[in-house]
C-alpha cells in the first residue's frame, strides 16, 4: 500500500521515505481503513511556506475576481462530486448521509464558499476609509503570509481546513491557505484538495493558493504557527491543543484565532417550563444529541429552578435520551474520553440520571447521558463542573432560587453561546432582565427560546465569544464578511499620490457598488 | 513631605504605609522634584478592579450620552486648566511650552476626547449588523471588565493613560479605565486625574469610570493584565516591557494591544534626491529630532542609493544635526541608553558621521547623532541594525543598487510606518513600484513624500502595524472610531424578542443617524 502524497506547491508531493504514516478508521466498525497518509516532515512544511509566499506574490495587484472565481469553481466542483464526498465522509466519520452530509453540511459548505466569493468581489468587507481633506486613506488588505487552518474532526466539509469557513474567509481576504487536515477524515480531505487543485488549474489563481497536509508532528505544528513566514492561524479543536498553539503563536507575535471549548449554557426560566416543559425537553434533547453531541455549540449545561416541575422535566429529558438510539462517535478515543469526563463530573458531585456507560454495538459509542447536580454543589466546584464533554452528555443544574441561577451565571467561563428560555407572555421578564446582562458578557451569541446548535451563515452571526471559548472576544469564525476580518491587516496610505493608491482608495469607486466610509459617511458613490 | 494619594473607587485613596514611593525629576536640570508619589500595592489594584466592575455595572443599559458627556466635560476642564497643565508637563518632561505643549499636544488631546465623545453619541462605531429575515443581529459592545492603559513617557497628555487616545477610545466604547500613569510625569497626571474626577462628579457618569495609579511593581503589572476581572490592556512603551506584559496577558487569554518599537524606514529614491536633496535633508532632520527623537514614528533609518549625490546628502543632514541645539531628553537613563544603542550599532558596522556623545549642558542630553552604514553591512546584521534608539539618532543606509534597496526593504521587521520619497515627475516610478509592495507589508502606514512623525487623528489613520511594532496588524491606536474597536466584544442576538434587544439592534434606528448594516446595505434608515 503506497502512502498518499500531500498537496504542496501546486501539485501532489510524495512524502519522504522517513515520514511516519497513519490511516483512518471507520467509526461504525472501529476497523482501520486501507489508505495510508503521511505525517508531513518539517522540510515539506518549509517548502509549503515558500510556495505560499510565491502565491501571495502572484496575487499582488490582481483583482479579487481571481480568488472569487476560484472559490466559485471549487464550490461547483464540490457539488459535482457530492456523491463521492458523501461516501468518503460517511465511511470516515460515521456521520449519516441523510439528513446530515448530503443536504445539510455539503450545501452549507458550498454556500460559504460562494458567499466568500461574493464578498471578495464586492470589496465592502475591506472597510475602505477615506479622509479626502487630509489625503489619508486606509483599507483592510491581506496578511503578509499564508493563513494556516487547523480543521476539527466534527465537520468534514464545513470546517475542513481545505474547504470550510476559515478556509473560505482566508482565501476571500486574499491570503494563501496551508490547510492542516484533521487526521480523522483524510480521504474526504484528499478528494476536497483534489477538487481545489482542479479549480485552481481551471482558473487563473496561483497554483499554491491552496496547500494541504494531512498530519503534523505536534512540535512541527508549534513551529509552523510561530514561523516568521506565517500570516495567521485559525484553529478549531480541543482546548489543550489550542492553548499550546496559542502560546507558540503569541510568543512570536503571530495572530491566532481559536475556537476551543464551550458548554453553551441554557437557562430555562420557570415560566417557560410551566408553559411548555415537554417542548423544551425535546429541544434540549435534540440539541444535545445532534451530531452525537459533538458540536462546538452543544448545550452541555442547562440550569433550571429546582421547583415542583423540575423533577418531571429531568425525567422527561432522561426518558428521551434513554429511549433514543446511541449514535456513533467520531474518534476512537471519544468513548473513553466521555467516560473519563463523566467520572470527573461525578467526582465533583454530579449524579447520573441516565447513561454514563459505553454504548452497545460495534464501533465508537457512548450512551446518551444526563447528569444532574444541585446549584449549591455546582457553585462549590464551578470550574470543574464546566468541563466540556465532547459527546452526547449534558448536565442539569438545579438551582435553589432565582438568586442562585444568577450566581451560577456569574460563575461561568466564556462561551460561544448562552440561551434563555422564557415564558411567551412575559411571566419570566423579571428574571430575564436579571440574568441577561450576566450571560451577555459570558457568550458571543445570546439566544432566546432557541437552542444554540444551529449556526446560520449570516453577516450578523457571531460564532465566537470570550476566552476560553475563543482567544479574542471581537471576532467570529462564521459569517461572511465578518469572519474575513481575522485575516486582514490595516493598510493606511498617507499623502500617497492618487495613481499609486489601490483602486479601493481612489476617489472613483472601483466597482460602483463597494461600500466605503468617505469623510464619515458610508456610501457607494465616488469621493 | 506627604505622599500623594491615588484615584481609586471614585476618590483619592492614601497609599498604605508600606507602599514604596518615588518622585519625578526635572529633565532640564536632573534635579528631583519635591512631590512624592506611591507605588501602588496589590491590595489597591484589587480594589480598583472591583470598583471598575461596579462602574461597568452602573453603565449597563445607560445611553452613550453618559460617557460622551463625561468626555466633553473633561475636555473642557483640561482647557480651563491649560496653563497649569503646561507648567507641570514642562517641569516634568522638559518638553517646550511652545510650540509643543500648549498649541500642539494639549489641543490634540482635547480634540481626541471630543471626537471620542462624538463617536460614542453617534453609535456608528458599533457596526450594528441586522439580518432581519433570520432575526440574527449583532453589535459591538463593551468588554467584560475595565481597560488597563499604560501610558508612555513621551506624550504627557495625548498618550497619557488617564487622558490620551487609548483612554478616550476605551471610555467611548463603554469601558471603565484603570490608568497606569507613566512615572516620568506624575504631577501632570495627578492634575489630569483631578480634572477627570471633577468631570465625573459634574456629570452622571459612574465615579469609578476613571481610576489612576502612578506606579506599580513590575510583578503587579503582570498580575494586573492577566487578571480575570480585566477586559483588555493597552500599552505604549518599550519592547521589553511590552513583551513581558504580552506574555502574561496572552497566557490568560486577555487581549492586549501594544505599541512597542518601530524604526520607521524612509526610502529616498534617487530621482527625489536629485530633484530636492536639500529639502529632503531638512525634512529628515526635522522629523528625526522632533520631540528630541522620542516619537514612536521617528524615522530611525533612511535608505538611499550610494551614488554621486549621496555623499552630499549625508553631509547635509549631518550639518543640520551638528548645528542644531541639543534637546533635553525625557528620562534620566535616556542618554546612557542612547550611548549604548549607538555603541551597539557601531559594533555591527555603523560609523558615526556626527554626534554619538552625551550632549553638553545640564540635565539629560545626547548629541544629535547621524550614523551611516553600507547596504552590504546592513544586510549582514539586519536584525541588530534595526534596534530602535529612543533619541535624536538616525542611521543612513547606503545601498549599492536598487536591488539592494529592495533586499533591505525585505529584511525589515514590522513597523508603524514606511516612507517613500520620489521624484515629482515620475523618474522614480519604476523603483517605487518595486519597493512599495515590499514596504506595504512591513508597515501600518505607508507615506509618500512625507515624514512619518505627524499622526493625524482621523478615522483613516493607522497608528499600528505588523509585529513587533504592535501585537496585531489589524488595529490602530490612533483614529476615532477605529481605535475603539480594540476595546469591544462582538455581541450577537439570535431570535431575541424585539423588546429585549438593545436599541441599536431594534428595527427603529435609535438616533435616526446611526449607520447600520441592514441586510447587506449600510443605512441610516430603520429596518
Amino acid at each position: 500500500m503506497t502512502t498518499h502524497p500531500t498537496l504542496i506547491g501546486g501539485g501532489w508531493q510524495e512524502a519522504p521515505a522517513e515520514a511516519a504514516t497513519f490511516s483512518a478508521r471507520n467509526p461504525v466498525t472501529g476497523e482501520a481503513l486501507p489508505d495510508r497518509y503521511p505525517v508531513s516532515t518539517w522540510d515539506q512544511i518549509e517548502s509549503a511556506l515558500r510556495a505560499a509566499h510565491e502565491a501571495r506574490e502572484a496575487l499582488r495587484g490582481q483583482r479579487p475576481e481571481v480568488v472569487a472565481g476560484f472559490l466559485e469553481a471549487y464550490a461547483d466542483a464540490i457539488e459535482s462530486h457530492a456523491a463521492a464526498l458523501v461516501e468518503l465522509a460517511n465511511l470516515e466519520t460515521g456521520l449519516p448521509r441523510e439528513p446530515r452530509l448530503t443536504t445539510t453540511e455539503l450545501p452549507r459548505t458550498t454556500g460559504q464558499l460562494r458567499q466568500a466569493a461574493a464578498a471578495a468581489r464586492d470589496r465592502s468587507w475591506r472597510r475602505a476609509t477615506l479622509d479626502t481633506r487630509a489625503n489619508i486613506r486606509s483599507v483592510l488588505g491581506p496578511l503578509d503570509g499564508p493563513v494556516v487552518v487547523f480543521g476539527p474532526n466534527n465537520f468534514p466539509y464545513a470546517f475542513n481546513g481545505v474547504s470550510g469557513g476559515d478556509f473560505a474567509a482566508a482565501i476571500a481576504a486574499g491570503n494563501p491557505v496551508i490547510a492542516k487536515a484533521n487526521p480523522g477524515h483524510p480521504g474526504t480531505t484528499r478528494l476536497l484538495a483534489e477538487l481545489a487543485l482542479s479549480a485552481l488549474q481551471a482558473t487563473s489563481a496561483p497554483p499554491a493558493l491552496v496547500q494541504m497536509v494531512y498530519h503534523l508532528q505536534p512540535e512541527d505544528g508549534l513551529r509552523l504557527v510561530s514561523h516568521p513566514l506565517v500570516g495567521a492561524t485559525a484553529f478549531t479543536g480541543s482546548r489543550r491543543a489550542g492553548m499550546a498553539l496559542k502560546a507558540a503563536a503569541d510568543g512570536a507575535g503571530k495572530p491566532i484565532y481559536l475556537e476551543m471549548s464551550s458548554i453553551n449554557p441554557v437557562f430555562i426560566l420557570p415560566g417557560a417550563l410551566e408553559e411548555r416543559a415537554a417542548a423544551i425537553a425535546r429541544d434540549l434533547f435534540g440539541s444535545c444529541t445532534l451530531g452525537v453531541g459533538q458540536f462546538c455549540t452543544k448545550p452541555g449545561v442547562a440550569v433550571l429552578l429546582d421547583d415542583d416541575q423540575a423533577g418531571a422535566f429531568v425525567a422527561e429529558v432522561a426518558e428521551l435520551m434513554a429511549s433514543a438510539r446511541t449514535g456513533v462517535l467520531l474518534g476512537e478515543r471519544t468513548p473513553s474520553e466521555c467516560a473519563a469526563a463523566v467520572a470527573a463530573l461525578q467526582a465533583h458531585g454530579a449524579e447520573i440520571v441516565t447513561g454514563g456507560v459505553p454504548g452497545e454495538g460495534p464501533g465508537y459509542r457512548f450512551a446518551n447521558t444526563l447528569l444532574r447536580v444541585s446549584g449549591d454543589r455546582f457553585l462549590l466546584d464551578a470550574g470543574a463542573l464546566q468541563t466540556e464533554v465532547f459527546g452526547p452528555v449534558a448536565l442539569l443544574v438545579l438551582a435553589r432560587t432565582p438568586e442562585q441561577m444568577a450566581a451560577i451565571a456569574r460563575s461561568l467561563e466564556g462561551n460561544l453561546t448562552a440561551c434563555l428560555y422564557t415564558h411567551t407572555q412575559g411571566a419570566d421578564d423579571g428574571l430575564y432582565e436579571r440574568l441577561e446582562p450576566i450571560l451577555r458578557q459570558k457568550a458571543g451569541r445570546l439566544l432566546n427560546d432557541k437552542m444554540p446548535t444551529g449556526v446560520a451563515v449570516t453577516p450578523a452571526m457571531n460564532h465566537g465569544g470570550p476566552f476560553p471559548a475563543t482567544g479574542h472576544p471581537g471576532f467570529t469564525a462564521v459569517g461572511i464578511p465578518a469572519a474575513m476580518l481575522r485575516f486582514a491587516a490595516l493598510h493606511c496610505y498617507d499623502n500617497v499620490r492618487p495613481h499609486r493608491l489601490p483602486p479601493e482608495l481612489r476617489n472613483t469607486n472601483p466597482t460602483g457598488a463597494m461600500w466605503r466610509l468617505i469623510d464619515g459617511e458610508w456610501t457607494q458613490s465616488d469621493a
